[in-house]
Formats: structure tokens, C-alpha cells, sequence
């Protein structure tokens, strides 16, 4: 598969289609200037660097006006793609977006392709690849915690861990390839139990990285929890009392609708799509197969699973299939209990059975919003098993960089197995030299073309 | 009705909320600095004018990065608002956008009303009301020669107009008031015959204007085309054949769908809603009361009607009922004919019968796309009936003008009322005030607060 061509001069809508004020078109290339300019009434100049001029934009003739716009131009190679860069802010209505692209493309620019303004900062080296990747994480970041490790990756902080492995691997390797340039000389540049050590070390930290993953992953694809229990538990005012604490962070901007049968909460830096089980609530008092099945269902894509009881009462049948289920399936999802109406009271002999299922268990009033906080925690320590992983600077994200991890790792163990039968330095250097390979897919100085196009065709246009 | 308070400082999503790459934030008022910059790595400084300034943006607390963003530091009176305007561009991701925004508010902001950029910008004299209420009609305009016109109101064009007229009734207004100064002395300094003649001459401009107003409605609302006929006559076939002519100008922005059951298509710059009468297909050949039923309720809400034969063959019951609709209704809707198949022949008998309508006849065939060009020149003829109108260089296309300008006639009329009935000086002077009044309105400086406000609602946010 080949790579897009980078010669050419690009041009795309970057904002959103759709109802709004102002709509930005971006243009790269070596003749942004050439391809835009004859549509500006005031052409942008060389000295125009950056500056947001105010000008009328028509078709190509002067006479027909198609806009008043603010451009901006960003010289090469200070700009996002290191070319030449225009940015144009025009009034949002798809007809002038329309015939703005169409003007620039009949003076020799190309629709570009999704992600192409990514790739050629890519191809440029304005980025390497794990910061290009970063750029679509930030678009769909759903978290705070999500947000600011892939803002991290695009400081390039990740980069800089894989560059310190890449560092440690390239110093072993080059005093091995030195003694095999005097190979014939017998010099032991690097003793074999002293690279072993330093293999190891290697592995240590990529291990370390790794297991950054756990936590990674879940603020890259985000978590499922469902909340069980018999009607008038109190489910939706718990879904109400979760969702409350950030209210304001959804409220503030118009289309953004709420849907209090499934919702998205952040729990303490975490997306959590919360599931209110509604579907179940009709049939589990009876407790027909139907109602069993469809919360098996809900349990084996779940995260987490709430179970919610009323912690003042006495337990009735209903709650006693909960607990069975609980029982059961504690191998395929990490419950919490949950025993609401603190408010009204206590009930010891409810507490006691539920704390003798060994799951976590919290007091709380949904109603009141008491110890709401306290759930959850208890939620997020269910969910990430080591909590110190939250300070950690830098947090693996992305499946793939994992698996190149992994794949470095192999390789590297391959090294060592290679040392401990005294092979040739020949030998372990090819081990060696795979692991950078696997490494610079990373940071893409090795990523295949197809990798290349996967990667970049999954971001949306005008990026 | 209380206008909106331009003191403060407000801010505002001004590109879309959507799948995208770039949002862009607006932030306007005389704090704009003091409440963005505590937010921003780099802050923006007075010398920073207009310069595309990159800059990390984080909550108020440096240590929460929110976003990498592009800032633009516009600087009073030299701005869209004439306020102090600053632009951030972030990346488009509704979490990262409610942080910026809230992170502004914070800092003593308010989240924008609809419009609100724009109504500052009129109550900072960079605009009149006409070039503000032109603002939202280019966001809304969906053909060309209405996009023209819009534009044509934002560079003032319009208000140019409307001036000229003011300036008329100012000069003879200012005569007659000089004369009531000296009213005692008796200095007749304009005399009554030539007052009338005047009064009379401005009357005729501001007919001529809204004359211009049968074409700009058009312009501004859009029209509603339906295709009748019976079924297999070719009324998909012409609908594509509409559609193929401008076929580019959607095609190449992701997300835009075309429903070959209703199109908009762009006859010679005027917007057209097409709609295939699908509904009918199933029914009319029975002649059911409830298919003739559709149609009649079509042909009410209609522009124009095309109604389709078959060309090159006899005309059948089907086609009867359709001609009989089109004698009767022809009061309500403006029928073209259309004889389709032209590649397949012509019948002499059917070609009478229908030229006997004296309605408006095409022979074409959408098949083979001939004669599309000649129906869409018939169509559009129908629809503007002094195609004169087009050559105008501007064109009422708001029925707030329009009400204004027969308001400013009526006024005008009176004070000529007066003039005939040799009344005193004073009560032509209360006409003719009168009637800059209302012609006030359309450039704002005579609007009631309640209108004001109207206007502004109906803008999108942000804008």
C-alpha cells in the first residue's frame, strides 16, 4: 500500500458541519499561497505571517463575492503540517464552505483525505507517530484523565520514555556491533553477564510500561456499568446523585441532551457510561427467565455492576436472586453493593449478609447524596487495581503501542536466551536490532505504510 | 423589553458542536485579556494584535492543561464587535470546549445569548441593522444569488438605499422646518406644488425598492416545487436531470445526503425545494379521492407545479384527471406543463391539447437531458415575474424591510394629503417625521428594544 503523496497542496473543511457562527477551511501545501490568493481580494503576503487579515473572498472572479473571511497565513515550517499553512474563518453555511473549496480546488489544490493534515506533520517531522496518534485521542478523549495523558502524548512525553529505551538498547547493541568489527581481534567490548543485566533492566522498564496499560486502557475506551436491584431501590435517584456532582460540566452548551436511562459520569477523571438495567425493572419482581437473561447479558459487557438494596430493611426474595447472581458471576464483573436509604436507618442483619459476600459494600443515601463520594471511590479502586498507576506521568493508551511493547520484549528475551547459550554477537544483535524495530513503530520510524494509512484513515477530515 | 447589558465581557462556542477538527471560541468585551489570559501559558499581549499566537491553555491552575490552542488577540475598535475580541481555536471535543469555556467564565465571563456578538457589533456602530440582520441570512442562505444579495447588505449596499431616501425627505423636511421658524414673516422657502412633486419622486424610489421585494422573497425563503403526473411518466427521471446540473456544488463535503424524493436544487441562483409527489404514485391511476387529496394539499403550499406527460403519446385518463386539476387550480399554483419522452417523438393531438391550456409548455427529454436548460429558464420565468428584478443590484429580501418602507410610503402619502389640503407647515412636518421614523427602523436607529431583541434571538449562538 503506498502513503499519500505529500507534494500536492491540500484543503479541507476542519470544523464541524452543522449549525453554527463561524467555519474554519485549512489549506497546506508548498502553494497555499498560489491556490488561495487568487480568490482574496486582498491577497495574504509574505510579510502577513500569522496575522488575521480581513478580507473578501470570491470565486476566482472578482465579481463574484462568495464571502467576507478572516485568513491567516502560517509560513513554513512553523506551522501544524510544517508547510505552508492558510486558515480561512468564513460564515458557517455549507453553500459558502461549498464554493470556498471549490474555488481553492480549481486553482490546484485537493480535497484532502482524512487525517492528511496529521500525516504530513507527521511526514514532516513536526511530530513522530505516537504524538500524531495523540492528536485523534484528544478529539475523542470522553474524561479529564483521558484528556490529559493524551495531551501528555502529544507534549510528547511518551515519546520521550520510548527514545530512553530506544537509547539504553542502541548502547548494548553498538559496543556488540564494535566487537564484531573486531571480531577477529577477540575484544569483549560488553562482558555477556553484563549485557544480560542490561537486558534485563531494559525489559524491567518496558514491563513497567505495560502495565501502565491497565489503567490506560480503561480511560482510552472507557467503562460500562450497569446498576441492578428490584424496583424503587432507589436506581435512578443514584443514577441522578452520581451524574449531580458534574452537572455543570455538560450543562453550559446547547445539544447536549441527557438521558437519564443511560448516562455518561466522571468518576474522579474516569468516563463512565453508566446504565440504569430500566428494561429489567417490569420483570425481575417475578422473577421470569426473561428479566435473568437480559441482566446476565448487561453483566457479561459490564466493567462494573452496581447492586443496589435498601440497607434499612430486611432482604426480601427479590433481593436474595440479586445475591445469587452476585455469587455467581463475581468472575465476570466486579460488583459493588450498594445499600441505599442510609438515611432512614440501618438494618444489621442486611449488612451482614451482604458483607459476608466479601465485595465491596457501601452506605449510602442517594435521596440525601450522602457518601455518594465514598462510592465512588469504591468504584474506581474496583476499577484500577493499582491506584498508583493514576500518578504516574505517563500512561499507555493505545492497544498498539502495547503490543509493540510486548513484541520489543519478546525480542529482547530472545537476546538473552541468545546469551545464555553463549551464541555469536551476530545472533544477539539480530534479536537487538528486531527489538528497535518493534520500538520504532511507536514513534513510527519503522511503521509499515499500511500501519501508516490505517492509522491516519481513522482520523476525520480536516485533522 | 430590556436590551442585553454591554458592559460585561461574554463568550461563546462559535463553530459547531460536531464531529470535527477545530472548534473556535469567541470571547468579547472590555475584559477580554483579563479573562482569557490567566488561562493561557503564553498570554496574549497588547502587541499581539491579530497575530496567531500558539499557546498551551490550561484551567487557571497551570498544572491542568486543558488544550494546545491557537489564540488570536483582536484589539478594539478593530474588531468584528468593536470590543476587544479574542478567538481560540482548540481541538473540537465537547469536553475540552466546556473546559476553555468554563475556565473563562471563571475568570469573569458570561456565556453569550444568540446573536449577542453581533448585536454588540451594531450597538458599537460597526454595523447597522440591516448589515446585522444580512449576518444571519448568509449563515442561512441556501442559493447563490441569495447568498449574493446578503452580502450585498453586509457591505452596506442596502443601507446606501435606504440613506439616499432619508437624505430626500431630510432636505424638504429641514426647508419646512426653516419656514415654521419664520413662519410669521411669511418665507415660503419651498413651495407647495414642488413639496408634493418631491414627496411624490421619493415615494417612487421606495415603490421601486419594494418592488425588488417579489424577487428577494423568493431569494430569502426558497421555493417549493412539486412534479406531478402519473406513474412511470419520468418524474424521477426529471428530478435527476434537475439535480445533475449542480450535482458538484454538494457532493464534495462529507455528511451531505441527497433524498431523491425531495432535492434542493439551484435554478439559475434561486433556491428550489423539489418534491417528487411519491405518495400519489400508488393511488392516482385508481383515481382515489385520498390521492387527489394529496395533490390538492401539494398545490397549496406550492410555488410551482410541473406537471409531466408523455410526450410522444395519446393522452389517457390519468392524464385528464391531471389536466382537469390544472384548469381548476390554476388561480393557486403556476403550472408548467412538461411533455417528457421529446427522444421518443411528439403527438400532435397531445401537444394541442396541452399548448390549449395556455399554460406554459416544455417539451424535454430527462432521459437523454434535453431542453432542461429551456424548462428551468420557463420555471424560473413563472416564479419572477419582472426577471428585470435580477439585474438589480439590491434587492429587499426581509418583510421587516418591506412592512418598513410601505410604512415610510403611507407616512409620505399623508404629508401629500396635507400638502393638498394647503394644510399648515407643522402638520406636514409630523407626516414626514413620521416617516423617517419608520425608515429609521430599518437601519436600526429608530427600533423599538422589543424588536431588537427579536431580531438578535433568532441568531445561532456564538455569532
Amino acid at each position: 500500500m503506498k502513503t499519500l503523496p505529500t507534494e500536492d497542496t491540500i484543503v479541507a473543511l476542519s470544523s464541524p458541519l452543522g449549525s453554527g457562527a463561524i467555519a474554519v477551511i485549512r489549506v497546506s501545501g508548498k502553494d497555499s499561497l498560489a491556490v488561495v490568493n487568487p480568490c482574496l481580494k486582498n491577497p495574504l503576503k509574505e510579510k502577513d505571517v500569522r496575522r488575521a487579515c480581513f478580507t473578501e473572498l470570491h470565486s476566482g472572479n472578482p465579481a463574484e463575492v462568495v464571502d467576507q473571511v478572516v485568513a491567516t497565513y502560517f509560513q513554513n515550517p512553523a506551522s501544524y503540517t510544517g508547510e505552508d499553512v492558510i486558515e480561512i474563518s468564513c460564515h458557517c453555511n455549507p453553500l459558502i464552505i461549498n464554493r470556498i473549496i471549490n474555488g481553492i480546488v480549481q486553482h490546484g489544490a485537493r480535497i484532502a483525505e482524512p487525517g492528511e493534515f496529521t500525516f504530513r506533520a507527521f511526514m514532516n517531522g513536526k511530530m513522530d507517530l505516537a504524538q500524531a496518534e495523540s492528536v485523534a485521542e484528544i478529539i475523542n478523549a470522553r474524561s479529564r484523565q483521558s484528556l490529559t495523558q493524551s495531551l501528555r502524548h502529544l507534549e510528547g512525553r511518551l515519546t520521550e520514555k520510548i527514545l530512553d529505551i530506544k537509547n539504553d538498547i542502541l548502547h548494548y547493541l553498538s559496543l556488540i556491533e564494535i566487537s564484531l568489527d573486531f571480531s577477529e581481534e577477540d575484544i569483549e567490548l560488553i562482558p555477556y553477564d553484563e549485557l544480560r543485566e542490561k537486558i534485563k533492566a531494559t525489559v524491567g522498564k518496558i514491563e513497567q510500561l505495560i502495565h501502565t496499560y491497565d489503567y490506560g486502557r480503561l480511560l482510552q475506551e472507557g467503562i460500562k456499568m450497569i446498576i441492578l436491584g428490584k424496583p424503587n431501590v432507589g436506581k435512578s435517584s443514584l443514577l441522578n446523585a452520581l451524574l449531580q456532582k458534574d452537572r455543570a460540566i455538560v450543562s453550559d452548551i446547547p445539544g447536549t441532551t441527557r438521558d437519564y436511562i443511560e448516562a455518561n459520569i466522571d468518576i474522579d477523571g474516569l468516563a463512565v457510561q453508566a446504565i440504569d438495567t430500566a428494561g429489567i425493572r417490569e420483570t425481575e419482581d417475578t422473577i421470569e427467565a426473561i428479566g435473568v437473561e437480559r441482566t446476565l447479558a448487561q453483566i457479561q459487557t459490564a466493567d462494573v455492576a452496581l447492586s443496589v438494596f435498601e440497607g434499612q430493611a430486611e432482604l426480601d426474595e427479590d433481593d436474595q436472586v440479586l445475591i445469587q447472581l452476585m455469587r455467581e458471576h463475581a468472575d465476570e464483573v466486579k460488583f459493588v453493593a450498594v445499600l441505599n436509604k442510609a438515611d432512614q436507618g440501618s438494618n444489621g442483619s442486611t449488612r451482614r449478609i451482604l458483607t459476608d459476600l466479601s465485595l465491596p459494600a457501601v452506605e449510602i443515601s442517594a435521596l440525601q447524596n450522602e457518601n455518594i463520594d465514598v462510592l465512588k471511590k469504591t468504584i474506581k479502586s474496583e476499577l484500577v487495581s493499582d491506584e498508583s498507576l493514576e500518578a504516574e506521568e505517563v500512561v499507555v493508551t493505545s492497544a498498539r503501542h502495547k503490543l509493540a511493547l510486548e513484541k520489543t520484549i519478546t525480542s529482547l528475551l530472545q537476546a538473552n536466551e541468545a546469551v545464555d547459550l553463549q551464541a555469536s554477537e551476530e545472533i544477539i544483535a539480530v534479536d537487538l536490532r528486531l527489538a528497535l524495530d518493534h520500538l520504532g513503530q511507536i514513534t513510527g520510524e519503522t511503521t509499515p505504510d499500511d500501519v501508516l494509512n490505517h492509522i491516519f484513515a481513522n482520523f476525520c477530515i480536516g485533522k
